[in-house]
């Protein structure tokens, strides 16, 4: 691999990377929180026109995902991971396991379903196993056992990936989310316990960031592939 | 049970309230953190002269242990809980729990033990069952069932209540410990994981706290005592 | 008591555990914040199904009150404590106290009692017996007698409940509230007020939450009903 | 009173301000923590030099009292408040009441009462009078009722200043104290519950400032007096 | 004075305290932010009831000052205050000065003054006198001279008191704002600097409390004037 | 240059500075935030009529800025900064570069961009230049070689001023902003990475404070041009 | 694999988890801190006695590191990482680079080194390529490609997995440390700033955790051998 | 100016950046803390070696300070700044000043005037100008009209930028220290005022950092001598 591409698309208010998939293995994608409708697009146009065959926003709202459909009819709007793709979704290689603790962890976990499939990497839904019923979470140990990776989702007390990392040798990706109130702080509780969970082999990404998940979950997946 | 007993020791530097085992069920107890063992002595000796049974100090030190000793060389000093007693200890009824994560939260449960049994119940300890290897946690269950209470004392990311928690139809009482470093927080985490519990039937102490939880405890035993 | 029915309902978006009240004491109960009306009613729809004579939502909005109520014409809506019942409500039995501070932590006690009626404990309300009038706190010393466990809820300076742990042998369940502005930070002054409370028994549970206090409060008195 | 003397002394590392006691009723006083033996003894002789009758040092240690007493023989040296003294205490008027919610308290309330007869006011301690025992804060009422105004101190939950603001129409002078362990967060737990206080008439100063507490204190008086 | 009268109104959700004003100076007054309109008028009428010469309501909105409107068609609404006023104002006597940092500060500062006038305590507001003009400040000084106590409102960096503090002897209340944004935290910012302000004779209330800051001051005038 | 103007224009809400100008090298700006319309433009028009030839505001909104161009229609209204200018703007001079690190931080520098045309000083903007795609920093170095000082704007991570400031010997005004989501705590986390930027030269203002950057920036142009 | 294995050797003070090498690839690891020597050694010796080939302690003190070596002379010790080895270290496959930002982060980059040797993996450190010489991480780009992951060590502003994750394809573990001062917050600086990263592939562990960060990346390689 | 050169001295433990000074006018300075004696010499060494004429450590302890008079027994010591020079000081250029709050800001003043020496920058200090006598800052007016820049030390409230930068057109270079106690939080108190100070024109570094705000300052004194 040649880390040398640094082709560069400049829109005035944006300077995209155009070769950050050839020297990262994911290409620029549009945050499109904080930025208008028009932006979004331009940048998503520019991304192709960049030689991308996907292009790709995440946290659209609604005027978003209108303004990409009116560009590009045949894009695909997944509004439960409030993403968006254009173009050519590659084919699927390997397994990830996702799991989410409860049912209010849904929504990052369609942003991490998302990007894996992006990112041409199959993908496994398992949600509210919860460790207030734990033998949930121990019917799900067999499918663990076929993953190159699990990605685990939880708000509140953030307790599950403690648990799964200690049934399994794969990689944990936890995703703390602001799903709770009071002391949960915005998820600020459960990415305190994941980063002290006292099974080693948990790592953790930023509150809600189903993105971050799936895209280091990809990179798990090409390494084993490799 | 009258509410109207107020009666109190002046030492100048301390207003002892004599009557709070009649008013509460437990007596005052002495905080000896940042008292002198002089002042702590005083204290104990004039509890005892106030009628309690059993006079008792937590979080002693090595100097104030042996300033108790000296004036009363029957004394009870169990060194792990960092407690003192003098007098007589009541006999133990009902049946609490006592559950660690890990080993190095051992001096905590070793203050909860001590204040069960100062306070006339029953305690069996059950160490080093983290959910790191969830089926030592499922081995405690049948002991939960002869429980009166349940007392789970925890560190790092505390996700041991939660746990338990949906295991029981006892009350948990959660004692977060400072065990951990980095974004434990000196106990922080733990005590936000079980604050947000995703399993109800989980109640919470102060950071460390092992008196309070044993208090706790013993008022619930109590409670189905009467 | 036997801990091994695990059967759960598998709704796709929720995996109901079903069996929670026989391990527990206390059905699963659906937290209708951050999930839509149609999947509240879902969710209580498997929960009567999969045997439970009580299915029971908290945090519902208006929108979802009205779905629960056009399923089930006879549901019960509880506004001030925003929680939906379908279904039998147990026989009182015991007596939990449940105190306030002000009249602004009102829906949070609504919260507890109705747990409490839902739970089959009977509960008695003395609502607005906040510190700056410390004699209010004193006259409810005779009904604390009365009581299994008191429950205190209190928002601002959350001080309530060290002055009644001082007045009582019962167990206090504290529940601070987000009731108050500037440093009182949506509860955390309380919370952190009642953790260090300087009066032994009083265990606390996270910011606003009744369910939770309810559910433990009513767990103390089937300890005394055994 | 003319706001125009503005006379200071310059040591080099310490610009004195000779003329603070006329501008705003107490002189600069030295506040030793940070700075050398060498330094406080420079600083109070500058102080002495530029026309003070009495000059002061808070926050000393044991080489800080050696130092001054060396130099002036007859300083009084009040090792509880950690405070010095060189020349001539006024003649006290008013009256302060100090109450503490605890022992471990006590260092603290002795740097209100030393900095009160500092400033010519008299001062009454009542020690050990927390809200866990609620009739010995009641048993204070009539103490309030001569009082000028009321300096309440308290670490752990901090709670007493809002009991005593309900029993009196003095100003209330809340001291947070560091006393406390776990979520007392060093004297945070009291200082949020006394600026939350449920009942008006509190003021806050800084954790374990007890010497800010004692100049407003006297403040209070000096206005009475007027 | 006696501190014997507890009479209280019992309206259900509240407990009106009658005879706060005899035992504190001030009365009970209706914190309107999370009652209903309704609630907000029936607890004034309790209390005008209860033999208070003026009842009287903080943070209210436009449909509760509607509302009183309605009931005592000749209510005094001070709008920037947000306070609602029935009855007769006691004549005015001291004097009390308020300053403010900003113009933002304006609203917290009204508070400051309604509270005062409803307290029988004449007030003079200087505006606008933030250090960032410093000899705005020293123009203030001759002002200070004739106050009885001083009362100043900051927000952002809260550092007026600070200087205001070095250039009288009059006790200083402070009052931090929300004014501001990102690093000042919704006043956190102002709540530090105020509390560890380098000049003595600073006493701080909570964040945005303008009532208690006047409720404060108004004490300390009822101290000279007895 | 002398300190002795000290004039000022009382409002009643608002006391303008007058003669900032000349002491500071820029006038009181108006902060919108928290005031009415009308009252930003009686601020702007005390500022004109008291000599400044540039009156000027920031934190507009749309009702603001509808104000000012009704009193001045050819005021000039920058909606990217958020800011309105009425009065002559000064020749430039110097040269600032202001770089992003992304899009979403254009308002912001947008706001640095406003203050230092209207303090007269040259500016350049370079956007999206995150350290993700590092080569796009590095083609910056000549750009910075050029340059009086360094704006550089980043949310998230705030990565960048550490790289920049290893690539150049000019000061650099590092200002977080608040893009992000989670961790980020609403532009904490980007500040405390600058705070701690492990290369010197690195100065940082309040998050979101492109005005405070901008003066900060023509000061040091200035600097260089006396 | 089989999650069937849940030997445990009950210490009393301790419950080992024999089978989680079989369950986890990792056998539980002694945390010494909060143990005694005693207890460290008592517990490396029953995870030899339950069959495993490798015993193994981390965050050591010198007593533990004596008592270790009194017990078994043929002992490792690697006093940069703070870690005692007991057994047969596995032979190394993959390859993992490891980075430090600056030479203080040695002894956390030591303990990833550590655990990456004794899990049988290969692992290549380059020191000191912190951003302030942003040339310093781009001459590492070559050694990246020749990774199956890599860790990146970094305190203080924590910037440089930022840059890192820009320049390859393979997943970044990012290990905050504690290392700096002030503002850096003992470590939680460089923790949100690797939680925000602008760049996607990077997974965060808790605070100097150089054990938690080789653990995963040795799940990672053994992820790419299947 | 060529940003062009980047060669580095590998001493295994440690990467230096030979070309530093070049690229941004400060050589690569040893910062000690977390540095062995001998690690900080080496370090030192290779500076020199590498062709910087003054080579420089800052946080050095006694040990340090030994080992390197022992190498180099013409280096000096600045122990009140805890820096380290071994070569040649450039003629000094160009005038900042440096202010104190009150004495105990010593130490970090003295790391800045270090810093703006060994820069080649003349310095002048100022000495406990604190905002409690603000007379003693408007005396100070004259010498910030004869400097490039000035550096404001402080800490407690630190309320002193806001003033200063009130009184004059220079940059304004804000150092928040540790100095204080309780709400002081360790320096975070200065470091939230110095960032929401109401006068614009002020710019923060880290606390404590005395070494920053000296680059910084002789950063603005280069652009001016350009």
């Amino acid at each position: 691999m040649a880390v040398t591409s640094h082709r560069t698309a400049d829109l005035g208010f944006a300077r995209l990377d155009l070769d950050r998939a050839t020297r990262t293995g994911t290409p620029e994608v549009v945050y499109a929180a904080g930025k208008t409708p028009a932006q979004t697009v331009a940048c998503l146009a520019a991304l192709l026109d960049g030689g991308n065959p996907l292009a790709w926003a995440t946290r659209i709202d609604a005027p978003t995902a209108a303004a990409v459909l009116e560009r590009w009819p045949d894009a695909v709007i997944d509004t439960d991971a409030r993403c968006a793709f254009i173009g050519t979704v590659p084919a699927p290689v390997g397994q990830v396991v996702v799991l989410t603790a409860g049912t209010s962890d849904g929504p990052v976990a369609a942003e991490v379903a998302a990007t894996l499939t992006a990112s041409g990497v199959a993908c496994r839904r398992v949600d509210d196993v919860g460790v207030a019923g734990v033998h949930r979470v121990l019917a799900v140990a067999p499918d663990l056992a076929e993953a190159d990776a699990v990605v685990v989702v939880a708000g509140m007390d953030g307790a599950l990936p403690s648990v799964v990392a200690g049934l399994t040798d794969r990689l944990i990706v936890a995703v703390p989310t602001s799903v709770g109130y009071g002391a949960a702080f915005e998820g600020l509780a459960a990415l305190l316990t994941m980063l002290t969970a006292c099974a080693p082999g948990v790592l953790v990404v930023n509150i809600d960031n189903g993105f971050g998940a799936g895209v280091a979950a990809a990179r798990i997946v090409r390494s084993a592939q490799r």
